[in-house]
């Protein structure tokens, strides 16, 4: 018995850094358009909570996301603090000359692991859509950029099913050969369960360091916490959420929301993990998003704890 | 790295029973009130989908619980199935005897880890209300029945706060000496995470053995499903859950919901883990009860799925 319970007692990460992708991943798919000064006020309530690395915006194509359409004005009226990382999606060439001039710490260029959703997502095959990203990620080393790659279904896909971890391994592989510094293993339709996770995660790290691999993982089946602690037991140690569970409305038809940043700090607090957030001005944070889109916080912790504050 | 995974990858149990405590945790703690029928077809739903363990009703005084005053009319309604295993809760003697009649299989006592939980909410310390019990116990084996102990508030207390495991293995003790066969460990206001959980388990198991002890969580904080892989990891293979998460409204002030089966189900299908459940029917089971209740189920997965069938 007490061996079967030290197998399970190994030592996680002491420390663990979380990116707040709320304001892009989480607000790009919302159906409620938000203000410009509502998403800088988002971002400056989400570093004063403590969060160090931030994804702001996507410099995509209005047509496509117009959620987004003010992309340089959401950079220019965020009040930077010293130390916070701000990162931006950037989806090809134009988006990064589009992006460059608002100053971000680093930009974000994605690929799919399943060649059905690279095709009915992006009209092109997997390579073919890491070939075009090579130039963009030379001028963004070029400009002082650090380049995150988002693997997005890397253990399902709407289209194809089951995603098997051979093809994480060949995508992650030439995300590293053009140069990708790090990269971000996202389980975009959420029906990963842990050793489904821990297969692709392994491939991932067959390419990039354990510092430089993190995970994204949405709520839409509740597996996401699960999964971030089958990870922290691989010693991953960094993890992109979204506050409030922003990207999809858990009471709406076909939920897809991100995992909420609160529901993470609460389980690495638990854990003994340090995070340098302070949960309570993220549920404020939480709480004013929320407000904004007239609807209470998709974040389970955020729904407990505004619900005890009222007694 | 290959050795970081391979220490999280350990055998976890092939097979795991889950109780479903929807129609008696479940109802008990909704505010509507559910007619007899629906609570007996909610409980045929259930077999059908594959559950062998099922928590009926109480038989605790209507003056305290008006949900479960129907609680003989309910087990002579159940049209019961050959193995399946029908509980009940009985606070106390008068309780085990309105019981004994209507044939359960089991039934449920409860005591608490936490001596403020005890005094508020049924005004004795824990040892006299285990006392109270040694009859009842007794009682229960004489008339050939097993008896499960829930162990309430095991992590964290409402009054108290934290709760060492050390009044977990006192408190576990106790009921093991009264007699006690099995012991529910439940984490009841839902703020326990992984590290915490197990280190209850271990004490646990100090007094009862591995196929005698079960985890009870709440997803109060959302961290329900990863207690459960915790326990998973330590070889602990029995779990209560509640269909649609009856027993606290998602949406509600203060939701203390029951984890959802359908999302173990989901969880446990993925890691390769037998249940026995078809999660189709049980999705219809969680689907048929949330209308009765005229909401959503607060399942994830039973939203997803539903959605996903209307395409």
């Amino acid at each position: 018995m007490n061996a079967m319970f030290n197998r399970s007692s190994g030592s996680l990460p002491s420390r663990v850094t979380l990116v707040d992708v709320g304001p892009r991943d989480g607000l790009q798919n919302e159906k409620a358009q938000v203000g410009t000064a509502e998403k800088a006020q988002l971002v400056g309530m989400l570093q004063a909570a403590g969060l160090k690395e931030i994804e702001v915006t996507s410099f995509v194509s209005p047509k496509w996301i117009p959620q987004m359409a003010d992309n340089t004005a959401v950079m220019a009226a965020v009040e930077r603090r010293p130390g916070v990382r701000y990162s931006v999606l950037v989806p090809n060439m134009k988006g990064l000359e589009a992006a460059l001039p608002t100053r971000p710490d680093e930009v974000v260029v994605f690929a799919a692991a399943s060649e059905a959703f690279s095709q009915k997502n992006i009209n092109c095959s997997i390579a073919e859509s890491i070939e075009r990203f090579a130039p963009v990620v030379a001028a963004a080393h070029e400009a002082g950029l650090k380049v995150r790659g988002a693997l997005s279904c890397a253990v399902g896909c709407p289209y194809q099913g089951a995603v098997s971890p051979d093809e994480v391994d060949r995508v992650a592989g030439l995300l590293r050969s053009v140069g990708v510094d790090h990269l971000g293993v996202a389980d975009t339709i959420g029906v990963g369960t842990p050793r489904q996770v821990q297969a692709a995660m392994e491939r991932a790290l067959k390419h990039f360091p354990l510092v430089e691999v993190s995970g994204h993982f949405h709520d839409t089946y509740g597996q996401a916490l699960t999964n971030i602690y089958a990870c922290l037991e691989m010693g991953i140690h960094s993890f992109d959420a979204s506050v409030a569970g922003l990207g999809g409305c858990p009471y709406a038809k076909g939920a897809t929301g991100n995992v909420a940043t609160e529901d993470v700090v609460f389980m690495l607090h638990g854990l003994g993990i340090e995070t340098g957030i302070d949960l309570d001005l993220l549920v404020d944070a939480g709480a004013f998003i929320s407000g904004v889109l007239g609807r209470p916080p998709a974040s389970r912790v955020g729904r407990a704890v505004l619900a005890k504050r009222q007694g």
